[in-house]
């Protein structure tokens, strides 16, 4: 976390550095319509590819820091082992942010929705994490800096600082001060997304190690770049005029290139299980009898349903076990 | 078939044309071991990659021909309809091979393997016919004469004329003379193909429309045939140095590649069914667990099993409904 530091320290020495008791905040988890797969810098979460997502609303993390003797991390209520691969990571990350008075931190943080099981708990996680030691020590940044900040603690993080449609530059520069995110000015609030939970247990093998074996040994990974200029494109425009059809296939078929890049890693990455692949049958079939609806899957054997609100009812009969996010309200 | 047409004639004009009563042949089923996937020449079947598969011995097509008034096809002891799609890809066909004389035929082909679910039953069918043919006639083409007229009827029959491992030559000709299959020579016959009928009905999509719409729409094709480049050298390795693991792990990779190609189709081509992916799963479990079992899969819901006779007993203990092939046993 050499070069994170650097880049943090650069942004951090012209700020207020205050003290206030402790800092809390929100973040949604995102799910995105563009997938974010595979790293141009894996110290500090540099994408090959700009990304576009949609944030989760009430589904997301809550994050309370105060200042502390020592670190200490709470998640979910429980305390989390010093030495777990988790506390590593988030000690790792806080080490960027501990200034000049190398500062200890209490962490509590409440997730609602399953935990790294593909529902992107990672990236609210970090995302409220920033926003919560922003408040705490009044800093003043803006929000384009604590999306760089939020993507070093985990890529996906950097879209999770607001409601709504967001777009993840990838940007060029080796520091990584032009890959940031912001987000995209709609005010189409019909847009539903369903969280359908086929496993709500901890991934067989975390993201990021099915991103990097997909990059390395993928053949079929050389092609994804330009499929994701196509996509952006696609979605930018449907999301311009809201074309509900055009969105939701454009994320379908950009969540199944995804999946298909890893299908076709060596060895293969198959987050899939038996209801995955029944969800997906049940979606294709409710679509060819006439339901608007399209999915998207994650790095991860859940699958998300993407309607608009008025189809809400048709899409619960069909998936009773659904839970609805609403984009824009938290 | 207007091409066709012009290419078998120019090897049948030389040939002795007899009048036997009837001929009669069977050919083996085959799996690839590295996919055909994607033709450059849809008239021919002349594929855009090499292709390298294993004859599924006493699974596959029995097919007698008869000189008659009028044609008719029996299939599996049943009168197709004239009109079927089926039907009329048999007329097609055997309009290449009426001659001068202008015969009927009557054709009466048994398979023993599922028909159009992913069992190759045509590469079966196209094989057997055509041998049946060289003897209702009496003509004597060579085998790469026959493995061409059945690459006519089906791609994949062009690999179904021998035992053991075939390689189809992509060839470069336009008309396809270069584009036949031989066998490699091996005599490891400890290898086995298990069978695993996730579903035995006929295919949602026909496997020619899910091959052009790969072509045509995914991005991850372009990939592909530098795949099927790696995986070949590596499996005709394995093959001379009868390294199973080497031979399995590629098989099965390549398998994946292949339906990740399709995954990437717009609209995705999916054949997997949730048995598969279980079936998928427990594979690979067993596999962790130290038994030396591979799969593979064509383009359809089922799964082959790749394994050494030595591990039949364990893999039947996993698996109690596969049905085993020796591929150098018919």
């Amino acid at each position: 976390m050499k070069f994170c530091k650097q880049v943090v320290d650069t942004y951090l020495k012209s700020c207020h550095w205050g003290e206030n008791e402790s800092g809390s905040a929100y973040a949604p988890a995102n799910i995105a319509l563009c997938k974010y797969w595979g790293k141009r810098d894996h110290e500090l979460n540099l994408p090959m590819t700009d990304s576009l997502s949609i944030s989760l609303g009430s589904y997301g993390s809550h994050c309370t820091i105060s200042l502390s003797n020592q670190d200490a991390y709470v998640l979910n209520g429980n305390t989390m082992e010093k030495d777990s691969p988790f506390a590593q990571r988030l000690r790792d990350f806080l080490d960027l942010f501990r200034g000049a008075a190398g500062y200890h931190y209490r962490v509590e943080a409440t997730n609602t929705v399953a935990t790294s099981a593909g529902f992107a708990s990672s990236a609210s996680g970090f995302a409220a994490l920033v926003l919560a030691l922003q408040q705490l020590h009044g800093w003043d940044l803006n929000p384009r800096v604590l999306s760089i900040f939020a993507r070093m603690g985990s890529g996906s993080a950097s879209r999770s600082l607001w409601n709504g449609f967001v777009h993840w530059h990838a940007g060029t520069l080796p520091d990584g001060s032009d890959s940031f995110a912001e987000p995209i000015p709609s005010d189409w609030k019909t847009l539903r997304v369903g969280l359908l939970t086929i496993d709500a247990g901890r991934k067989v093998l975390p993201s990021r190690e099915a991103m990097n074996r997909t990059v390395i040994s993928s053949a079929l990974y050389a092609s994804w770049p330009q499929q994701v200029q196509h996509d952006l494109i696609t979605l930018q425009q449907a999301i311009a005029v809201k074309d509900f059809d055009i969105l939701g296939a454009c994320a379908e078929q950009n969540a199944m290139a995804m999946h298909a890049t890893m299908l076709a890693a060596r060895p293969p990455v198959l987050y899939w299980q038996s209801a995955t692949v029944a969800a997906l049958h049940s979606v294709w079939r409710a679509r060819s009898d006439g339901l608007r609806l399209y999915c998207t899957m994650d790095a991860g054997p859940n699958v998300k349903l993407l309607f608009t609100a008025d189809c809400q009812d048709a899409v619960c009969e069909q998936f009773p076990e659904m839970q609805v996010a609403n984009p824009w309200v938290q």
